[in-house]
């Protein structure tokens, strides 16, 4: 059996001894061999810097999108390769679409937050400019831009494709170049994954690299600008992260690691409710999809002292349906766990596990199977415990990571909070209950110790996505045991990646550094309105300057009769005056709007081809009749879209009045036309 | 002379041994003993988790923030005796204002983004609603609660008042307790401060205490829920950060460590130009303001290779007029560094420094010192050295921390970007110029090892704070060398002492979460309209439904006309279908909005008091004459003033039409007013 190659300098490696094998865990059969003998550590570091790195940086982050749109139609068409692989790690094909189908969507849904949610640019901008002192000539601002180094990738064994990608896809939109190092039980399917990124020829050489095996001396070589996202065992990751090399240049380093988590069932849940079957359901869905082998899985089920009886009646029965065996059988509900080393750690966890509680469901030395041989397959059966009282450790300390949940008694809401938080870190908690009090105390109260929790109910019964599934808009990772991590979380994950700098100085030079106009940075106000220029002639600071218009108290009594707007503070000089903020009638916000609209719009036919909304508008001095207001408007930020007949273009508005003081603030979010032939 | 007492627990703590003395940094003298024996770091942990902790669990980030706009003016009043302790710390008047009223300002600064940028309640919701399914029954969004215990905050000696309260703001708006430890040559001076907010009365019991002397096991005692903030050297940070508890725990641990900071000269500047000489007044006052022990301070003056020479001659100059000596006489412009010890230690890093360098100014072992003996008092000369060329590494790597600073030349920008990144990362860097392109090119290529970047030229010489202050609203922090780490930038300060929770949930239960309503969440529809309710009766999800309105072409004709907003879209049937978004003429989507106001505004006097902005308008849906309107709207978040006669409210606005499509979407922000009499 020839050893699995890793992809790493701009080529495959062939391993220089012979490696270790890796079995099928179904059949116990050689499916590879796996060895990182030979691999230059440092010098795969360096590629990632000086090729993936640049590669990346000459992209935007729209270009990197669309790059991660294409990868995922490609991995599409060639997930049947990876199904079949992964029903070799003992995967049902439930398991198999749960790994590879999420990981490909996670790419989908990147490429799709990163064309809305980021510029089409290399540099992010973060927040609102910070004035910094009262003339205007000081003003501060953050940008993010990628760190320079490369992001170490260490998976754990139980996602060898969506671990992989969950990690390569915020990395790659951020410009930061990937070594993906999959864990050994399952890195034959990561391997396929990469060898098909590779061939798609899609992604930037340098921007993506393999190591099967250990990473030998890698982190002697990491920098300051180098970042290690690890997943797998706790252990390993506080071994990893206190590494001296790590420690001393601060190298930024998320773990995310199994966790105790639990799922608690509301008090107002009787029997046969939609909401009890759900929290039965979801328990034995959990601990069986990917044979429990899942760092979200739930391996504490709550539940009220007076329904402890019911739940474990309906789990044992319902577990009682699942068939284990040979995923390649279609019956087949439950695989094998990935190997038989861990089934031979899940029942050492078991034996701790006993300490506290007694077995309900499950006999870990037996189970019967389908299409296999029990033996060579490392399978083994679901196993549920019952442990009537919640004080004891065991259960909220020592996690079996196989198909293994603990049922445990609540009292009170408070002490159900509190046996939540017991877990002392978790990735994911869920609630299940239609009682909404209930579920508000619970996830306030617990939520300190958890990164993620759903609330489970008969309304979001068939759109929820479940207990164990993190999704990548939202965070993924828990404090504490969970590893003090945070990944996903759309644009926070592409974040992670970069490095958040304070800029200080005056407008103009903001505005040069960050691309966009800011208050106080020079305007030109030349010949050609805004409006007569195409995309790529428009250029941030090109500023229109209209009026003054004169506002009448008959525009204001024509526009609420009009409109219908007639409130008082428009409408009755008495009652306006009456008002806090007002010295008489003022002019309605929106007459003020709509007048700098006439005033600011060049009306014929050209590249501005519709107005698509407004944003932060604040009203800042009222306006009287006779007043007369001035517009100011201002190109912000220009946005090309990639493959698009136009861009968005966002335009600062400052509308005055005739002291010079301004009556309204905000920015106009419009459509503009490239030039006719240009989608580029 | 008796030692400082600790506050812990609610008591004042007096030492079980004598403990150590503390010198005077100008006279040699005993200043104070000190020593942390017989503390129970245990309880002190304890104290903060069941006191201090639950007790801002009761208040809102408004309360909150109002306390520390107290406690910043009750500092303040009291700000002359920590001058005079700041004094014994070396610390001219200069340098002790930059300290105090800098750590005052970080107070006043926080109760004011707490107050504009938080809500008025214990829960912070962050960024949007996340759809999870197509059918709108689930969706995600992220809360912030505040951790449940305490955040050990250990100073450096060089910020005894600043360095506290840049740590105590953010974790006491977060709700966090703080346990306060300063450094031991300085600590008399910290003692003092806290003895001030104690005695303040303002402050709830538990939320801050402070450890005089070492903090013996308390790292033992730390859980998930705690946090460290180290200012100090990189080493300790390191052997702490790798602290076994730590590790196990996923502890949050900041660090902030000295750094290689440099300042760069742009290539533009002519000596006499207002760009050289800002950049030598800004090397000399980063030299000599505290003595140079700043973590900020420029220790690396980059400047054009053919400038090297003005700019050695011309820091010399300014330097040989800085008057040494003890701080309370009136013509010194540097006092003395902390202690004798840290002279020993800056000479000692020196002696490396000169092994790539020339020292261009001073005398390391004599100073000339007024009213004071030099012998006694840590006096230290500015030490300016020359390294011609900068490959050299010491100047890269080695801290002289006090006033020592190296010239090195550069001869491209490619070089100075270059040279600024072999700091390995800094706290702080400037660049000095009035070329633009010059900035923006340095700026975005040493951006990934900085945390805060200053361009400084003659447009903002005035306003600017200068290269070594950290400002609240900015990050403070820096990449590797600097530690990693990240403190104030406003929010993003606070929202580190909080734990990050993705809710999965139907809209109803999320809105019950979050205490905003959310799209697809229940809305009242009572008999009363929403407009008529004062802030107290009000409740998120009242609702009003009104309309539907015809929009008819003569009310876009004249619109177009009253307004001047005659757009080819809405005024020419032919262009507008040649626009590739619209079938034919369309609404002006002012139109739109202000038919809605009309629909949806209660005219009499009532509580609302002013329409005050719009936030997030996006349209959605063209509104063709014919169309009929309907505007739903609803209350969405309710924040009532700490103080005031009113609060905010905002309300989601959905304009739809005929078909039940959203013509547009928006969020309104009102003022309206408490029940009279009301201010709570």
């Amino acid at each position: 059996m020839a050893a699995l190659h890793s992809y790493v300098n701009g080529d495959w490696h062939v391993p220089s001894d012979g490696g270790m094998p890796v079995h099928d865990a179904v059949t116990g059969e050689e499916v590879a061999r796996i060895s990182s003998a030979g691999i230059d550590m440092a010098a795969v570091l360096d590629h990632g810097r000086r090729r993936g790195g640049p590669a990346l940086a000459e992209l935007t982050f729209h270009q990197r999108a669309a790059l991660l749109k294409s990868l995922a139609s490609y991995l599409r068409e060639h997930r049947e390769e990876l199904y079949a692989l992964s029903a070799r790690t003992g995967a049902t094909l439930g398991d198999s679409t749960f790994d590879v189908d999420g990981g490909i969507g996670v790419l989908f849904s990147y490429s799709s937050k990163g064309r809305r949610e980021l510029p089409n640019d290399t540099v992010y901008v973060e927040g609102p400019v910070e004035p910094l002192g009262k003339g205007g000539t000081f003003v501060g601002q953050h940008v993010c831009t990628p760190l320079r180094g490369v992001a170490v990738q260490i998976n754990a064994f139980n996602f060898p494709v969506w671990g992989p990608l969950e990690k390569f896809a915020p990395a790659f939109l951020a410009g930061v170049p990937s070594v993906i190092k999959p864990a050994t039980q399952t890195a034959y399917l990561t391997h396929r994954l990469v060898e098909l990124m590779v061939s798609s020829g899609l992604l930037p050489e340098g921007s993506v690299q393999l190591i099967c095996g250990g990473v030998g001396d890698l982190f002697d070589h990491l920098t300051d600008q180098d970042l290690v996202s690890f997943t797998g065992s706790a252990a390993t990751g506080q071994r990893l992260r206190t590494h001296p090399v790590v420690a001393a240049n601060s190298v930024r380093f998320t773990v995310e690691a199994d966790s105790l988590n639990c799922s608690i069932l509301g008090p107002d849940t009787e029997p046969g409710s939609a909401e009890f079957d759900l929290f039965v359901k979801q328990l034995v869905t959990e601990m069986t999809v990917k044979a429990g082998q899942k760092c979200t899985a739930i391996r504490r089920a709550l539940v009220p002292a007076n329904r402890i009886d019911d739940v474990v009646a309906a789990a044992t029965a319902r577990l009682a349906k699942v068939v284990v065996g040979n995923p390649a059988s279609p019956e087949v509900r439950m695989g094998a766990l990935a190997s038989l080393e861990q089934r031979e750690e899940v029942r050492r966890s078991l034996k701790a596990l006993l300490e506290a509680g007694t077995l309900v469901y499950g006999d870990p030395e037996r189970v019967e199977v389908v299409d296999a041989d029990p033996e060579r397959g490392a399978f083994l059966s679901p196993l549920l415990l019952r442990c009537d009282d919640p004080d004891q450790p065991q259960p909220h300390e020592v996690e079996a990571f196989g198909p293994v949940s603990t049922v445990l008694p609540y009292q009170t809401t408070a002490q159900a909070v509190d046996l939540a938080r017991r877990g002392r870190g978790s990735l994911a908690g869920s609630v299940v209950t239609a009682d909404t009090d209930f579920a508000r105390e619970v996830v306030l109260g617990a939520a300190s110790r958890h990164g993620r929790m759903l609330v489970l109910n008969r309304h979001n019964a068939q759109e929820n996505t479940g207990h164990g599934s993190p999704l990548p808009a939202l965070v993924h990772g828990g404090p504490g045991r969970a590893g003090g991590g945070e990944e996903m979380g759309g644009v926070r994950g592409v974040l992670h990646h970069m490095q958040r700098t304070a800029v200080q100085a005056d407008p103009a030079v903001l505005s040069a550094i960050t691309g966009q106009w800011v208050t106080g940075a020079p305007r030109n106000t030349g010949d050609q309105h805004p409006f007569r220029k195409y995309l790529e002639e428009l250029r941030v600071g090109d500023t229109v300057v209209a009026g003054p218009r004169r506002v009448t108290m008959e525009d204001i009594e024509h526009f609420a009769e009009f409109t219908g707007d007639t409130f008082y503070a428009h409408t009755d000089e008495e009652a306006a005056r009456a008002n806090p903020f007002f010295d008489g009638r003022v002019a309605h916000g929106y007459l003020v709007v709509s007048f700098a609209a006439g005033l600011f719009v060049d009306p014929d036919p050209g590249p501005v081809l519709a107005n698509y909304g407004l944003e932060n508008l604040r009203f800042l001095t009222p306006t009287y009749p006779g007043d007369e207001i001035t517009v100011t408007m201002t190109a912000k930020q220009i946005t090309p879209r990639v493959g698009a007949e136009h861009g968005e273009v966002r335009w600062d508005v400052d509308v005055t009045n005739q002291d010079g003081a301004s009556v309204a603030k905000y920015d106009v979010l419009t459509l503009v036309a490239k030039r006719p032939g240009e989608q580029g």
